[in-house]
């Protein structure tokens, strides 16, 4: 059971209604592919946020661009809104009904385009997830760096400017989305970008759509930037006395302009959870979880730096994996955090927060976090990419209890005015959806707010796509 | 003597007269800081394009973002034009007042504003340029890396999202701009993005803004990230038989992900130029100029890969410039590329192409452009930041001869419409301005014009940013 939509966006649940004329269309155009069935749209009127809310009135499995193309023709045409679903995997609202309207299910657009090794692009179809992609890449040498955790649609991650553990090498979906082909809120196909590394022909397209959650469109093709698989790579953990000297030593590291491919912090909740989950007996303090990649050289030089970095900070127990199998069950286990600190509070739901700030900030901001949530007992856990300034508190609350989620999203918007308060961001990587409008207002300040809002105007004039999200209209 | 505005475009020269009272509502509020000179006005209407257009009707010296707004705001009641401009080194008429208007000088805006060396950030006025930068923060041992070759004002190198020699490691201003100060059309001031290294907080306004070429909005503070300066760093020359050689040398350097920092090409005509101009004895053939970046062991290790890949296309007389003087003499020689490749023709005018492709098509298009351009009898020479795929061709055209320019500019034709069929981009890092519209709607299609002119209409109703770039309207 997830809790209600919060009272001040209670006014977002106007339903515009689908005309029984829109539904017979759709019917009779997709036949089977068009569902109804309370179960399916039930399925497609949640995500991995904590919020509940009508789901949506039908789902469309489509197939292809032109299909994409026909619905939101048909919904420009009765004013009604559409949501676009990748895997479900949000986990702020991106993909809840509340107004209303027909999902557009992209899971079936799972077909790579084309790949093109030799100068290291690819493009897929929206629905393609990130493991498929890698999967299927392998045999070229090649690989996709963005790595949310979750196995996400490369459409949604795209959608939410994705990043997650690689990015503080790699970038994030801002960085690695050369191109798109975009249904517009007309039902118009065009594309955007062109397959070069670097562009200056023209607005931003591209990354106007990347981060937009569908509010400006459909994206339906996305062409990728990808990476030579490192000739060497080598991960290891390392346990420190305390939250603040793990940080110190990131930032340390980003400060030397050590190119670490991954820099990851648990705290030592975290650690005891996923040694419960993935049956691991790492030591239940704060940790870092990084790798290397490059020549085997430069790699080894990058550990041993890192390495007495470490040591200054009190790290200790360097632990390395070096075989794949090893290393797989690290991150394997990395990513199975979520699951696993979720598993320490039977029944509860995860609120996580995703601030982002600059890095010498991080220390006090990670700190702060975790200190207030002990001292107001609320059971948690801290995962972050802190090689970003990126981190997440997750606060697991009893859904049948309203107190604490109340009290969960008190301590959140106290650490979210503290990372605005240090220049930093509301969402590093998970997006505003429903959940972090209030906050978008409080970052980004009226004046930009405003030319948001003029921007989805202007291209959304019946405002049908993904209604609701981001800002209030 | 420049080249009067072509034909299609004469229809842009449509004045829009600035009113009386507007210019004596400037010259009471800015006194001696609003000029309506006629050397100023001249020295404000042009840029390093080949292409004459009238002056704009006044400049004004603003030292503030409240003087931005305060010019803005007149223009917006009286619908009159404004430009804002940096140091004039535009190659594609960016500056050009087509249709009259004010001049927004940004030169006084150079004020650093805050450094804050311990999270790689830095915001400056609009009117810094990239040289000031590196001086004025060199004491933290940071750099700022992105190098146009013109000592390019920072507001300048946003507008244009302007790249260089370092983009291959670095990127370009569009990763390297992490927040902006923005003074809209209707002389709002609003702040995008934050100092935090990513966010997916709402529409991406700060890479809207970047690359749109003074159409959306003046910029007045931008925000940068910076990089600490390398341990090591090592430049090589390496000559080739011929340009294909140098070229595929350059594409497995990339496919093999060697993190190079720079790659340029120089031609035989453009090192025959840099070596009269710089007095400098280099190997009159084609050249790779590169620089690795990194720890000591690491720029060994980089240099000895590059140098076996090199010899087995060819390369030969590996030179290293190993100290500071050595790798500045040569950098500077590299950036009097088009200082010294115009002395080759006297009285000529410069006419230069900036497609970028995918790297596997990149041997094929510089090959292609150099023999169109030696078959054409065209003086011109090449040089191109090809680790990225981004290649100039200039030719030296006599502007006192328009089949001259005609053929330059049937050339360049040929060579956009080859670099949009293997799906790279007619503009790399120049910007479209006037001289490559046509490109542009080629590249993108009528579906993306029609977004941009969309966008451009809701945030300058009244068309008054910099009018005549990029589209007509």
């Amino acid at each position: 059971m997830n809790a209600p939509l919060p009272a001040h966006l209670l006014p977002l649940l106007a339903p515009r209604p689908m005309p029984a004329e829109m539904l017979a269309t759709l019917q009779a155009h997709f036949g089977a592919r068009c569902s109804t069935a309370m179960a399916v749209r039930e399925q497609h009127g949640r995500d991995e946020s904590p919020i509940d809310a009508p789901p949506p009135e039908a789902v469309v499995y489509c197939e292809s661009t032109e299909d994409v193309a026909a619905v939101v023709r048909l919904a420009d045409q009765y004013a009604v809104p559409v949501i676009p679903f990748g895997t479900g995997s949000s986990l702020e609202g991106h993909l809840l009904a509340v107004q209303g309207g027909v999902s557009i299910d992209l899971s079936r657009m799972s077909r790579i385009i084309a790949v093109q090794p030799e100068d290291l692009t690819v493009t897929v179809q929206a629905g393609v997830t990130r493991m498929q992609l890698n999967n299927e890449i392998r045999h070229t040498g090649l690989f996709f760096p963005i790595d949310p955790g979750a196995d996400a649609s490369l459409g949604g991650m795209s959608a939410t400017r994705a990043s997650g553990t690689n990015a503080v090498r790699y970038g994030t979906m801002r960085e690695n989305v050369l191109g798109l082909t975009v249904v517009t809120a007309s039902g118009e196909v065009i594309r955007t970008g062109t397959r070069a590394r670097k562009s200056s022909a023209g607005y931003d397209l591209t990354r106007l759509m990347v981060g937009s959650e569908g509010t400006l469109g459909v994206m339906t093709e996305v062409t990728l930037r990808l990476y030579p698989l490192p000739e060497a790579i080598s991960a290891a953990t390392c346990t420190f006395p305390s939250i603040d000297a793990a940080v110190r030593t990131t930032i340390q590291i980003i400060q030397m302009g050590i190119p670490i491919a991954r820099c990851e912090l648990l705290d030592a909740h975290a650690v005891r959870a996923v040694n419960r989950h993935d049956k691991l007996t790492l030591t239940e303090a704060p940790m870092l979880l990084m790798e290397f990649h490059g020549s085997a050289a430069s790699v080894k030089e990058q550990a041993a730096t890192v390495q007495d970095i470490a040591s200054e900070y009190g790290g200790s127990g360097f632990q390395w994996a070096t075989t794949p199998e090893e290393r797989t069950r690290l991150w394997t286990a990395r990513h199975h955090a979520y699951f696993a600190g979720a598993q320490m509070k039977p029944g509860c739901r995860t609120v996580t927060t995703d601030t982002c700030v600059p890095i010498s900030q991080l220390a006090e901001c990670v700190t702060a976090a975790s200190e207030a949530a002990t001292a107001a007992s609320m059971a948690h856990y801290i995962v972050g990419h802190v090689g970003d300034g990126n981190f997440h508190i997750a606060y697991l609350v009893d859904p049948t209890i309203p107190a604490e989620r109340e009290l969960a999203e008190r301590l959140n918007q106290e650490l979210v005015q503290r990372a605005i308060d240090v220049q930093g961001t509301c969402s590093g990587e998970h997006g505003i959806g429903l959940h972090k409008m209030g906050f978008l207002v409080n970052e980004a300040g009226t004046g930009a707010i405003d030319m948001m809002r003029t921007l989805k105007r202007a291209l959304d004039p019946k405002n049908i796509m993904n209604p609701g999200k981001i800002f209030v209209l």
